[in-house]
């Protein structure tokens, strides 16, 4: 009976780990520098120890706290911490980790090990790691489950990683509509143990049609001799298999669930999706969301090796030089008039600038619009009718600012009131492109945030090079 | 007892209420066009059954649903849809809406309508939306709160948004860790209700001092004689009021929760923190810093009036300016060098927006990795040799690669390197501002995503300008 603060434990953890971990080094280092017999049996012991004290330390944390551990390490200390984790513990552990970490773990270790864990997990499980994992030694370890448990393994890798059916769960508990409370009770009582996350149990008909939920605070409150079907909830929330998690955790949000039923195309009970699968769903598309926007296609092991790193992303750079380049050559077609005047290439970044900032803003209100599913029709008319005038407003502001500016430092009025026209501009070219790219991107079906910063920034540096030169050449020269 | 597919269900309300609001608004037109007598009364009948019929459609639907609805709404449809709603939905909705949108409603809505509306919310309902209101609103509806509920009130109200405390709900159910599971659950029987989210009881001593917790599974399988004490969690992880909701979420993700306690410096419980009110907050805060790295300091109303959203974005927009300013006077240095050679002026750019972009993508792994608070004192540093590895490798490929199109297109070998040599130094740069400068507003207590990007890119822009520019005049003058 501890009930321990939640801030605390983490750190403390991590801290005692580290230090083990840095004795560990030590010891490692003084055993390879004494070879042969003249290793001191001291030393040993204490490395001996020294490990042992950390598996006793790894055996006391939560399977999750490790995966947290382990992902702050570098790859050798990971190795370490690792090989002293048992079976059953790795297991759990293995489900905790990050896609990248885990890749990293499943490379460094061997096969036969690697499959003495991933028997200890249930089918749901090694569903949800079947795509990160060598297909053999998914074969190996599916073909040793029972038939059942590979019938519910098989179902979880039929959808894909955003498809609810590859989330859900397939232990849950469901009660004939036909029973009393009192028969619910004592079946639950057989169980002996309900499934994690179980705050409802499903009702359903004699061919297994989801007739509604029973929550637990009815069965407890309820009495025994009442008929189930007249304590259901009145309405149920359910899913269909393929639909779209992303949707599944907006109804979460919105309803506040902690669990719902997943049924299919007749309305059969298939599975149950829960709020600790939905909530690590956000979390990833959040975080990834943020890495995509950089032009990170997936995720990183923070510690992985610099060969991985710059081949993760040298794809976007690839295509960022090529825009770079394209933009370039816009500036290329003006350098007779920079070759008169200088301060063209001093001026023409600051409107490119600002139309980037600009267009990525209106961009972020878009995306959030987009992803909440917010937009629709008139909408978007409407949307880019607002975006406009908010760009002239801003436009007029600081296009003035600027120009005089420019034309303070440079003595020429008329460069600064060229100055100001194409920031005005630019702005407006902004607008229409943080709105209509994500648009765009949404509408084909891809996600609104992918590649919309890379686009956005060429429009608006071309558009600015364009702008601020023709400008120039035509009024100035 | 129905049971509903979720998707269907929210896209079919939407249609169904812009039908009723584009009805609406026709008969509203044809109303102002015949002035006095000439009113036609078919036409009025038929305006009042349109209400009558959007009304009809509000109330079978859950707040959270209308709050979806509202905010897709522009001002003038949110007001026929608001207006339409009774005290007691009202409420619920308000709790539903997004910041933004919940100032718009409470801008537009007549005093006493608002009062009647928060007098229907609890005093963690009325807590949480607090500072969104006027405070002559909130301290006459706190007045009229029975002693207790005001006392809840103003504990939530003590936090800040970003402390437990703040979205703590005041709604538990405590047993004495004396009494036996018999006990306990007549005692939940004499409520008739529990509060929503509630999968576990809290067991305390008699000076209120948390033991524990006792799960609803548990209740429903043991055996009614068993004592309490008994039959507790082995270990129930809790929390502290001034906690960062932040690291509480982790804690909720990490270890699957649906409820847990808060407990005060001397272990008392205070309050009951729920696994929806988390994910409010992790998905709030997710599209927060999306937001915020484009510069928008606070959320923003979708169809907020352009002059609001124009101010919104300013002060980062003047910032912009500002950096964007100072990177052109590094230009401005090296002007003579451009009128000699006008190329430079087109292949600048190029330099400053490779490095902008690895920075940005160096920076959002770092950002992730402090967020998950995975980077410690020596992890940092050897984060920062990963980095400048990664930037030298991907520096030399695509350096040689542009600086081969480079002297191809000018046909000038010397104007080649000096471009290969800027970008890889350049790149050298981005990974060191990559790493350090989300460290430093991480270490200075701010958020790391704030700013970095404009920062990243000030340093990006002007030292990629000024390494290009002083190599070109220093070899090929």
């Amino acid at each position: 009976m501890t009930s321990i603060r939640s801030d605390a434990r983490l750190e403390h953890s991590l801290y005692e780990i580290t230090r083990l971990l840095e004795k560990h080094r030590v010891l490692e280092d003084l055993a390879h520098r004494q070879e042969g017999p003249k290793r001191d049996l001291l030393e040993g012991l204490q490395h001996r120890q020294n490990l042992a004290e950390l598996q006793r330390r790894l055996r006391t944390m939560h399977a999750a706290d490790v995966a947290f551990v382990l992902e702050a390490l570098s790859p050798d200390d990971r190795t370490t911490v690792w090989e002293q984790l048992d079976p059953e513990q790795a297991g759990r552990v293995f489900v905790e980790l990050s896609e990248a970490v885990l890749h990293s773990v499943i490379e460094t270790t061997p096969r036969d090990r690697l499959v003495g864990t991933l028997m200890t997990l249930d089918p749901d499980d090694l569903g949800y790691l079947s795509e990160a994992l060598p297909s053999d030694v998914v074969n190996e370890v599916s073909a040793a489950f029972e038939l059942v448990d590979r019938q519910a393994f098989e179902a979880s890798t039929r959808y894909d990683e955003d498809q609810v059916g590859h989330h859900m769960s397939h232990e849950w508990i469901a009660v004939a509509e036909t029973h009393t409370i009192q028969q619910a009770l004592s079946e639950l009582r057989k169980r002996g143990e309900l499934p994690p996350q179980t705050d409802r149990l499903f009702v359903v008909d004699a061919r297994n049609i989801l007739r509604g939920a029973l929550t637990l605070p009815t069965l407890l409150l309820t009495d025994p001799g009442s008929p189930v079907v007249g304590c259901v909830e009145p309405e149920t929330v359910s899913f269909g298999p393929s639909e779209r998690v992303h949707q599944a955790a907006s109804a979460f949000e919105r309803y506040d669930l902690v669990s719902a039923p997943v049924v299919d195309d007749r309305g059969k009970l298939v599975g149950r999706l829960t709020v600790d699968a939905v909530m690590d769903f956000v979390r990833d598309e959040a975080e990834l969301r943020a890495l995509k926007r950089a032009g990170l296609t997936r995720e990183e092991d923070l510690f992985a090796p610099p060969l991985d790193s710059a081949r993760n992303r040298a794809p976007w750079l690839a295509v960022n030089l090529v825009t770079a380049f394209l933009a370039s050559r816009v500036i290329g077609q003006f350098e007779h008039t920079i070759r008169e005047l200088a301060a063209l290439a001093t001026l023409m970044p600051i409107v490119a600038s600002i139309g980037g900032n600009t267009g990525n803003q209106t961009m972020a209100v878009m995306i959030r619009a987009l992803a909440g599913d917010q937009v629709r029709g008139p909408g978007a008319v409407r949307l880019l009718n607002k975006e406009v005038i908010v760009s002239l407003l801003n436009g007029t502001v600081w296009g003035l600012i600027v120009g005089i500016a420019a034309s303070t430092l440079y003595s020429s009025l008329a460069l600064g009131a060229v100055m100001t026209a194409a920031v005005v501009l630019n702005l407006l070219v902004a607008a229409v492109a943080g709105v209509t790219i994500p648009l765009g991107l949404h509408s084909r079906g891809r996600d609104p945030a992918f590649g919309s910063s890379v686009l956005l920034t060429f429009v608006t540096d071309a558009m600015g090079f364009f702008l601020f030169l023709g400008l120039a050449t035509a009024f100035l020269s």
